[in-house]
């Protein structure tokens, strides 16, 4: 039965938990390497615990990458496993560790990482396709941004961002893509109103296609108002009368300013604060609807 | 004290634990939801589902957006923490669910998904953010493919262009950028070898350093060949004398076809032979000098 070390504890496979809120598994918000081990010996131990080491200070988790510790409890944990004598593969995987209840930043209390260590015996083929060699085939992604805009665990650099803002004084990250457009916020889609006129990046900017702003454009048009979904250019969003976010929990929220530079007069503007009601509205239009049980 | 949902039961937030095996945990393996309750009233739950059962569909993960089932928990976990009065978030995470002992290709075996939902007071300062607005900064990756080229739990695209490869008949997926430029494999570095000279895609590319792409760069060097880290375009691949992959695990890999496209003598050539012999010495010296203890 396999045998694995969780935070400092050699424990069996089948018992090796984490905390749901862990970082890791809400926002894929840690670091691994997986290195091999020929008969015992961890090969390239310093090189792995260095990239992770610099991986780890780059996001800010706590990681001391001591190449002694690690070897004696690679060993420990190989020879338990019966795998000392064996061609092997480690995985050593970081985390940010639990959050409290869950916000994409991370506390301000310094985090108490999760280490995981996994030894498993080597896959069998890797000998042979060493000698026969392998066929791969090419993945093509239109925008790498987040190829098949899902809302998937893929979080780090969501966070990274909101990180990177919360640092600035801004309350959120807008992702610019390689073309000079805006693509979406951290946790928000972007509108722009002028003249009377939503401009909102179209999806094929990359974007994940947010219920909100979804809601949004449905009320917008219901209201008279003319919905473009295109490029917006960085340069079009600070020249706009107003801007607005998008998301489930802010519902919308007045944007006004962009790297320090203000958009219209910087305040909540008629057109937003019009479509804020319209979407309270459609909240109790739903309820009303749900409650006499159409839902 | 706060109670979430997790795989059907309602538990105590501190006991809510899940394998360190989880796909989740160990890929970024999963999707999920955040959506807000206004007193009691979970608002667009079949927006949320439809995207949900949606995502969950292009990446394989079984999940039925039933809306009365949802409704019915999320009504629920709402009371139990007290917050069907008040504005509420609500998170709903479905991952792929735990492995046997992780491999980055799921099981063949259907996965069992871990469903977690979470109830949070809603963040108190939205409210006033919607009146007064809030400051964005932008973030402009070089390459969004990785933009911190580190080993993060973000892995779930390459899990899914792995997934493909094997669809495929082949044993890896290559990476290739807007560019037309080869990045790097899902868990490997691409080499080539024409005239012997090496060339690997630069780290500019926007790929992961690999250990293994380290060691054999030095190996390299060492035995007299010429290194070159440039943009590789892929028909500079199909054209190569020799190719291959490395990797912790699989070390030095011949490839031997691209997209169904021999290359060279479609077999492991004597280059690739010569440096997997170095890299196996290296292996060796390396753990002499380590059992000597100068680690």
């Amino acid at each position: 039965m396999a045998v694995v070390y969780l935070n400092g504890r050699y424990v069996q496979a089948e018992r090796a938990k984490v905390s749901a809120f862990d970082r890791g598994f809400s926002y894929g918000d840690g670091l691994f390497e997986t290195i091999r081990a020929y008969a015992g010996w961890v090969f390239g131990l310093e090189r792995h615990l260095a990239r992770l080491k610099k991986g780890a200070d780059q996001i800010g988790i706590p990681f001391e990458g001591d190449v002694g510790k690690w070897r004696q409890v690679m060993g420990e944990l190989l020879r338990r496993n019966r795998l000392h004598g064996a061609d092997a593969s480690l995985r050593l995987t970081v985390t940010r560790g639990p959050d409290v209840l869950g916000s994409l930043l991370p506390p301000d209390a310094p985090p108490s990482p999760t280490l995981l260590l996994v030894a498993r015996p080597l896959d069998a083929g890797i000998a042979e396709r060493q000698q026969v060699g392998v066929g791969a085939v090419t993945v093509h992604w239109g925008s790498p941004f987040n190829p098949l805009q899902i809302k998937s665990l893929d979080y780090l650099y969501n966070m990274l961002a909101m990180t990177h803002a919360k640092r600035e004084g801004a309350q959120e990250a807008l992702f610019v893509g390689a073309d000079g457009c805006v693509i979406e916020g951290t946790t928000s889609n972007l509108f722009l109103i002028s003249q009377e006129i939503l401009t909102t990046p179209h999806e094929g900017s990359g974007l994940l296609p947010g219920i909100t702003r979804e809601v949004v454009i449905e009320l917008a048009k219901r209201e008279g108002l003319i919905v473009r979904e295109a490029p917006v250019p960085l340069d079009e969003a600070l020249s706009a009368d107003e801007a607005f976010l998008t998301g489930s929990l802010k519902e919308i929220t007045p944007l006004i300013s962009v790297d320090g530079g203000r958009i219209g007069t910087g305040s909540l503007g008629p057109v937003t604060r019009r479509l804020q009601k319209c979407y309270r509205a459609a909240v109790e239009e739903e309820r009303a609807r749900g409650i006499r049980g159409k839902s």
